[in-house]
């Protein structure tokens, strides 16, 4: 048994990289977004050519980052969203919303004083964990049935 | 040929409203979540019973507020989710990746200083309105072919 | 927005009577497996021919029933699954199974003694009940946004 | 063609570990769940932090079990739920219901004395079997076309 | 609660009126292929024009009638496929095997001596009826729960 | 039994309104594409803002022409796919690869001078109509199992 | 590329070798059921205990071969189904039905006196051949684009 | 995270090859349908013997075609499709369609003064793009996260 976990949302924190290093020697392959801001919001017209209206300029670099999104939750088992202090994040809310739909198994990483506003999604979700370490115990325990040490 | 929408998102404007005026005399019929911002937050606790811990009082309404979401939406042939200038909105993102996972055609409402933040979402959108009676003039259109006066 | 419901599980007392009973003047439709147990046993040798096997004529019984479980699942928006006391109640965990694969709405009404037995079952639950007028209440604030009287 | 197993259900017995022996030589994947009982119970206070309600402590761990348990047995061929004489195994005939709406292909296991309690699950299966070997010799058939020596 | 049925196979006897007369009463919509054989066989030629080859003769009129069954099939909660004594009957085979891969319930109608030839099929299904009338018992007891009178 | 059918395609002769008057009496519900030209094109900008740019200009009218199609499309029973002798008609096309994938019955109208060009288009429908007479009478015959008089 | 391909039908000619060794050193995984006719009748019996009554008896086999069949008709791209000469062959025919209504690729493979009685099924193919050299061609031409030499 | 991706559409021109050489060095998987004209048109008969009419000649080359098309498309990440100067392109639009309805990636390769004309499938594509270089960029940023050098 292997998983494949895809890590949503902020990019500005080193969470991924904690999830990472804390399922070490586990059978799992971890994808993410694009996480370089500039050449994510700049793909599109880097690639298809300058727009002079910021809409367009955002709309053709969002669908190309689409074509790398939907595959990697399509093949996902686990989406993790992290919702973090800064930032509207809404494409993380919908990602999360995506994942849910697809019957994907939805592990939302977030810190207490979201609770309320994001009851919705935790509401979606199989855990809730504050910590990126958590969320590595989760994968650990799914994928080995050992718990944490002390726990 | 009629439509049925789903209007989700901010709660604490007229927007609903105008949206269903502007579409008077047309074969839709409109949905909801529950609007009533205190009832929405309450009701697993006021139905199934008190929860001293305030993350498991908002998990039970959130569930039971899912009950009513979930069909909306799997019966929309439209969603409307609508962004404001208040709170994170994070489970209006969450209903727009809902509905894009289920192929269900996606109008976002938002004010252009959200354009940069809502650029994923707006990408797998069908229209992107900046009033509620463009969204109402877009539905008249696809339902009867008819313009705006004036357009 | 109206509902139609399953009510799955113990047919031994009067709760379907009950969730109808606090669901009146509701949009919801209800339906149920034939909860005639004499009949429902005997249903595959009464109609296609004796078997000297209590084996087979389970089986046919089993099969023609779920002709009827398998169409009112699959239109139903919410199943209800009521655990009782008495028998194994093994169908009524199998239905539960079946609604969650669908992503139909399972609400569970049972009693605290078996929370731990049925944990499994209200994970995949959006409400866990304890009274028939307790899920006949989700019902109605579900439709109506409204809450029960005094809460 | 090689077949993925997912052995569901009782975990106080052998019988995981005698229809794997009887399956020496196959090319099949067994998967179970975490058949440790108390991690099993307890992993999801464990890794997300305590609760001192019994109820929330116990869907916290049946959340966490849910992201192995639906990884398995949607990549699952062929499901074998395990009914045992301990306990009221709901969570079995979950996953049986689970199964068959998942269109797998369905075996239980199971003693006689419960066939009557079992029939709709039983109905849905496409094997009955009385012992461990039974079920591996299945397995042996279906990818060898060999039967068991002497039959 | 209602059924739509539709009736597959044998056109040469009066069955279909059978299995409708034993329905009286019922909340049931029948359906059946175009059963004058003359205008099933020549209706693509007919509409479409002459072929001078018999192999596309028939493909043309197959193909019409596929309009007709694929959407009656899609459509029916039980599908009845007869098989009579006549013919090859194949496409009644194929059906049986749409309606199996599309989940709908499966009652094969035959007389016992072609029961070995059918085992696949009958064991697809969800009843094997030896009349007309053992047909619409099934269907008044799903509907009703009422067994036939002496049984 | 009734039909529900989508006219897609060329919108510059009447071929609409002859299959509708060759299908009277029919238990059918023609639906199709906005076909005022103009609007068709235009209607973006003059809902939701001009665009000096063609193709945002075009995207924009083409996507709320799509929440129109969508809907049709996946409603209909039969898509009837028109190419006459002008315009390239990608659209036309395109709606015939998502009427295929969708699994509706396709009918394809077009004169013998394309049939090497539209054979693989042909190859994935149930009938090649010359006339939309010939389209009335199919669903004629596939409704009634009439078939033209003096056929 | 590469295309896996089940082979139905016929167990009683080498048809099934004659495509094998006409496919040689192409990308192909082929599949079949178990074609020792005697293991295939009395499996059921075999492994899960004798029935004194000959439609269980078939019913306890059909139900394990189908355990193979669906597994193997599932992964196919291909399905390949023969009618020879003798029996009824109604589980090929209802084969085919399932690999039609799950959007596989169909190839008949029948002599010419057939092909009236099964223009239905032929009609949902995408090749009709009449040797299986002529099947193993049109898997080569998929594969490689190479057509018969002399052709 | 591999990207398999279908090439369709023109067939003269090396926009194929040109994309295959700029995406040198990534996890991709290109496939194409057989793009020797000359056998693409006769397949059928070549393999399945002569048809005096040429609709049929089309018909039984366009059916095996589809078999590897089928297979490509639906295993596609991503569908690349190509409209060049030359011929009507039907079957592009077509492919185009199917992508779209199966939720595939698509890009569109087009030159401007096809912009208006492919208005509905550029909308329903993620990139629409001018040259195979473009192509290979989109694909080499979905990838691995990198611009174009000098952009």
């Amino acid at each position: 048994m292997g998983l494949t976990i895809y890590l949503s949302g902020e990019i500005h924190t080193d969470w991924r990289e904690r999830v990472i290093e804390g399922a070490q020697g586990l059978d799992v392959t971890f994808s993410a977004p694009v996480t370089d801001h500039a050449a994510s919001d700049d793909c599109g017209v880097a690639i298809l050519g300058a727009e002079p209206d910021k809409f367009w300029h955002d709309r053709k670099g969002a669908q190309i980052n689409a074509i790398r999104t939907r595959k990697l939750i399509a093949e996902a088992d686990v989406v993790v969203v992290r919702f973090g202090d800064k930032y509207r994040q809404w494409n993380a809310a919908f990602d999360a919303g995506v994942a849910a739909a697809l019957g994907k198994s939805l592990i939302v990483l977030q810190p207490p004083e979201h609770d309320h506003a994001l009851k919705e999604i935790d509401a979606a979700a199989l855990a809730v964990a504050r910590s990126p370490e958590e969320v590595a115990s989760v994968l650990r325990y799914v994928l080995t049935g050992a718990l944490p040490a002390g726990a």
